[in-house]
């Protein structure tokens, strides 16, 4: 028999596991004063910061990799001074841990209680985005969860400084050591083994792109909470306020046109297409949008080019759309059914039973009516924090602030009572 | 290129989601209707269901199937009759979808609701037990959701005579055509490709032994909602009256040691040890339990075999029992949170602060203070009903009754609100 080695991720999940336990019964004051002496230490230790973050911008640039992702790897004054300020922001918020969710008696006399508690151990896999170490630690610090953070590759020595400075203030305010942990191995293998930790890791949250997607689903045995992609839709029904749905779809295309909750078609219903159609699409025209139409959407708007099979099912993450124009709500719903990813749906309307049968009969995280789609997000729900949104639909659906790391136990108080 | 041919469980799956997206609007008096139209006609035919079943049973005997999996297998006029029952019980129970949740006005006047929408499509993979086919069936129909069932091979004819009486029966009252679909096709490749039909499929809920969570823990890609095993703990600290712990011991370990919720093994706090240990054990030895105790309980009890390692980690579902002295409630925690399956733990105490600790510290679906670990059934917590037991962290824990076959959708009304 040869020595047996402990893989760092292994090791570190285990003792995650164990700071767990201890971290599942921290009063609210000590992962509030832990959260708030984070903050501090962040801003105390800007400089080793800085100075870790600029090797990693080097080496980034060595490589070559494009301006984007070294702006979004980088560090600054302002950022390290918004990861404190996220990390004060959560310990403003309540505590999501020992809700009592729902509690009844029983006629034996059992008294049930379903308590909220926490996951226990959370994965989190992210590209190299430095802030998402500290904004991952304190959300999960704060639900009671333990967490093993793999961040991007590029952003390493970041990731140590920072994850370094907050284990230590979050110690010293009383939080168990191992509550957060960070994978140092920079190497695909090691992401791998951590979505394979159920042994020690209860749920897994993938924050990146198709490519992480597509290899958690391959090799995760740990529970996932997913962050999916959005083909969202605009229908503008015929008796919408046609002002009103101008400015939903214009806002919900090109407000922020790279993320989930953006539009990626329009639907127009057709008594309302001739009307509609030269305006909006004027409008996004002037903003940069490569508009893709269906047949009826280029005998009105001739400069639209045409849509393909592929564009109904492409999130673009750009400033691109494809534009149908559709013979009713009927039609509309059926398109959304066939070719959405359920995540977030729009009707601009002012019928009262168009607006119902959208409600009731779309499927999806978020149904909107006459609101624009850019609303599905953990801040502008009111949640306080955003963990991602999701949309799978076990477990939690849409998007997800503290109470969706948390899971719930039954408390069961009885006197003797035996089952006959 | 050849001819595409689409398997069995594809169609059936597919036909399924399209049957979904119209029960999920389906009024709760249809839905009823529907079930009592089912009971009455697995009444009605009877004499259809025994002879199906009739063939199934024989073919077993000739494979020389056990005993006991036979009287799992066969059905008689009392079964079906329960069958029947079963299905008036779910239509009696409040409907779960359409409820809200939660709902909230923003600052910018968007309305959120939280609403409670079916799953979808749900596919359960169970043993030969002829009755889960209308039980399963009823539950899924109940909370809005089509069902893709796959029965044990041996029970494929009575299987296909249930199905075949609840689906027109169902169809009769209002239901959509292929809102309940059963699998065929018998060989373990079909259960595999259901496994992985995530395009048309919500959740799994698999329902059978060890080989069938393995099977589904290797290929499943649809979403899982796990029935898990039961190494449940009893554990008598100092204070308990030990009348009181004498009688929900002998429950938990002997009223039904067949079923994950069962006591598999005894902790003992060492100042009790020896008034107690006699006493449970000459009664469990009187109801032929096999005990088998560490060292200090064999000190005590020397009729007890010797425990091993493996003893703690067994979910054993017979008349066994392993028994542990321990040094207070700590090491009693210890133990069960090294060796259990965090599913159901209880502690009998007088004691405040040790039932206090024990509710918090003990991470498991079902917590019980001075109440025997058998109470952790959907029924006797007043589901009404009972699609299993969890004990995954993810979406349900615990019992699962109708709620745990659902999930929720936002629906956000505005006024024509854009993000800015």
């Amino acid at each position: 028999m040869g020595v047996t080695t402990v893989s760092e991720v292994e090791q570190k999940a285990r003792q995650a596991r164990e700071a767990a336990r201890l971290l599942a019964s921290a009063p609210t004051g000590v992962k509030n004063a832990a959260l708030l002496g984070m903050a501090d230490a962040i801003v105390a230790e800007k400089a080793d910061l800085l100075s870790a973050n600029a090797i990693d911008v080097a080496a980034a640039r060595e490589k070559g990799i494009s301006d984007a992702l070294i702006d979004r790897l980088s560090l600054n004054d302002k950022r390290i001074e918004g990861m404190a300020e996220g990390l004060n922001v959560v310990a403003a918020l309540p505590d999501p841990i020992g809700e009592v969710i729902k509690g009844w008696r029983r006629p034996n006399g059992l008294r049930i209680r379903k308590v909220r508690v926490p996951l226990g151990v959370i994965g989190i896999i992210y590209e190299s985005r430095p802030n998402v170490t500290a904004d991952a630690a304190a959300l999960c610090l704060k639900a009671g969860n333990a967490c093993v953070l793999r961040g991007g590759t590029d952003a390493i020595n970041s990731n140590k400084a920072i994850a370094d400075v907050l284990m230590k203030a979050a110690q010293s305010a009383g939080v168990p050591a191992n509550a957060i942990q960070l994978i140092e191995t920079t190497d695909r293998a090691a992401a791998n083994e951590l979505m394979r930790m159920d042994k020690y890791v209860d749920a897994l949250v993938p924050r990146g792109g198709v490519s992480l997607a597509r290899a958690v689903a391959q090799n995760a045995t740990v529970p996932v909470i997913f962050d999916g992609g959005g083909v969202c839709h605009t229908f503008v029904e015929r008796t919408a306020n046609l002002k009103m749905a101008e400015e939903i779809a214009y806002n919900a295309k090109v407000q922020r046109c790279s993320v989930c909750n953006a539009m990626e078609t329009l639907l127009v219903d057709e008594p309302v297409a001739r009307e509609f159609l030269p305006k909006i699409c004027g409008r996004l025209a002037e903003a940069g949008v490569d508009i893709r139409g269906c047949d009826r959407t280029r005998a009105i708007y001739p400069a639209a080019n045409l849509a393909t099979d592929e564009d109904w099912e492409t999130e673009y993450l750009a400033l691109i759309l494809s534009i149908k124009v559709v013979s009713g709500v009927d039609e509309a719903i059926e398109h959304i059914t066939r070719h959405g990813t359920r995540h977030s749906e729009c009707i601009v309307t002012q019928d009262y039973n168009a607006a119902r049968k959208f409600e009731d009969e779309v499927d999806a995280a978020c149904v909107y009516v006459n609101a624009s789609t850019r609303f599905t997000d953990g801040y502008e729900f009111g949640f306080g924090a955003e963990i991602g949104i999701s949309n799978q639909k076990l477990h939690a659906r849409g998007p997800m602030g503290l109470e969706e790391i948390t899971t719930y136990k039954y408390v069961i108080n009885g006197d003797g009572q035996v089952r006959s």
